[in-house]
């Protein structure tokens, strides 16, 4: 199981970087740009939740995940100046990159003994925290915070459920993947129903 | 003394996280993205301040915090949907939150033995951080930063007279509430008169 | 070697204080918006190195280096509002600082007994990162992600290339000045020749 988990870790990664790439091409960026900014986005939420953790930067001490990143970076440049590569091929990647983040993310804080509301929260850090940098470096409002189909909301839902769960004594194991199955659940069907939270409207 | 602080210091959270959230009504973000972007602006200044430190982040360790900025989101976010809250309002408590949460800033810095510069940056950090992640978060320039009202400015000279009171051999407690009714004075004022710094013209 | 190098590190903080505070006259700010820009430009990279290896940061530790961001700043600011100070006078110092602060980045790291990639990286953040945060502060896309003339392309190669001489048994001392020559060289002729990456253009 440990095994399995770090290398959905690692693909997870991959398809972060994929899209941070894919991104970086709306905003006339060279080729180490677009590494960089996939790079922030692969690796940036976890970074986020290991400095909040006072936690080892999981990328600093196994180097394999920065590889990764700039590996499938690197692909994904050369593959884009020829062939297209539309975003939405990736809807689902990133989908199960999301439900795999944040579990991830909510493990590491129980097992740091975080508060169990710091914990989801951490879990949601992990998951979408990459794709805010993302768009932070590309000058756009990070496209999780705008209306949008349950994205930052499955994540909560899942990482809440999870540790529910596990409080009511099912295996973390068990927890988890229920969880990751949640968030995969609500994010595709708020996607193919067009789900959407309430808006802000200020009066 | 210290409860007195901690019940302000929270009001404090609850006060910068209605601001993002009143703030994130620009920019047509959901509920969630508003609720993140509260958050943000509630406790990011601190957390910078304890991640330079490298103390544990408070929200981290007491998640009351992490609650009162939750709630008093979702609180702003369903009241300015029926009701018009007109930023203005919150001037004058955004005012008291700036002056508890520099004064706060700069006494943990000081007991961290951080030297008198850096603790009196750490207070302003504290107190302006969260706004800086609020505008930068809504894709926007950090309003800190523009031609203003004396804001960081209040905060950085209230910030050095409680050290320098405090180096003179006042006690903590009287330099604290001495700095923050000068923080306040100095906001206050700027708003009333229009007191604003030299602003940047590149010849 | 160690007293020069650390003159040497106050003089580039200097300088990418000098290059923020210009950028912020862009911006419509305040002095007190444009020395925080500065001091963020000046200390953010190396910031971001010590906050992700968890060492101490180093302007907390010595107030030299925030003395220093800060009256630089203060000089820039007044001697821009009587003086045309056109941002193209600074691109050989700004390229020393570059050379400096990655080759201190990557050596900090490799004493951290990071990896060797992550520690070029660490040694790329620590030259780009505070350009990086100062253009995220005033609302544009960091210009170093932007097609360009090799600013981090020569950091990363000079830092790569110091780990390869450290590696085959090169001194630690002599692989510094031959990569700080190299990161110079490169970047010198990549703006005299005008040598780009490829961008990135998604078909």
């Amino acid at each position: 199981m440990d095994a399995l988990l770090y290398w959905v870790g690692m693909a997870a990664v991959a398809v972060n970087a994929l899209t941070g790439v894919l991104d970086s091409g709306r905003k006339q960026m060279d080729l180490i740009g677009a590494l960089l900014v996939g790079v922030a986005t692969a690796l940036g939420g976890g970074t986020v939740r290991d400095l909040l953790l006072d936690r080892n930067v999981f990328w600093v001490v196994d180097q394999a995940y920065l590889i990764t990143a700039l590996g499938s970076g690197l692909l994904t440049f050369f593959i884009a100046r020829t062939l297209p590569l539309p975003p939405r091929l990736f809807l689902i990647p990133d989908a199960i990159g999301l439900a795999l983040f944040t579990v991830l993310g909510t493990q590491v804080a129980l097992q740091w003994h975080a508060p169990w509301l710091v914990a989801s929260l951490m879990g949601v850090t992990t998951g979408v925290v990459g794709g805010v940098l993302r768009d932070v470096l590309c000058n756009d409002v990070p496209l999780v915070f705008l209306k949008g189909e349950l994205y930052a909301t499955a994540a909560w839902i899942g990482a809440l459920s999870m540790i529910a769960l596990e409080t009511a004594g099912v295996s973390s194991v068990l927890a988890s993947w229920l969880a990751m199955g949640l968030i995969l659940a609500i994010r595709l069907s708020a996607m193919h129903f067009s789900i959407t939270l309430p808006a802000f409207r200020q009066k």
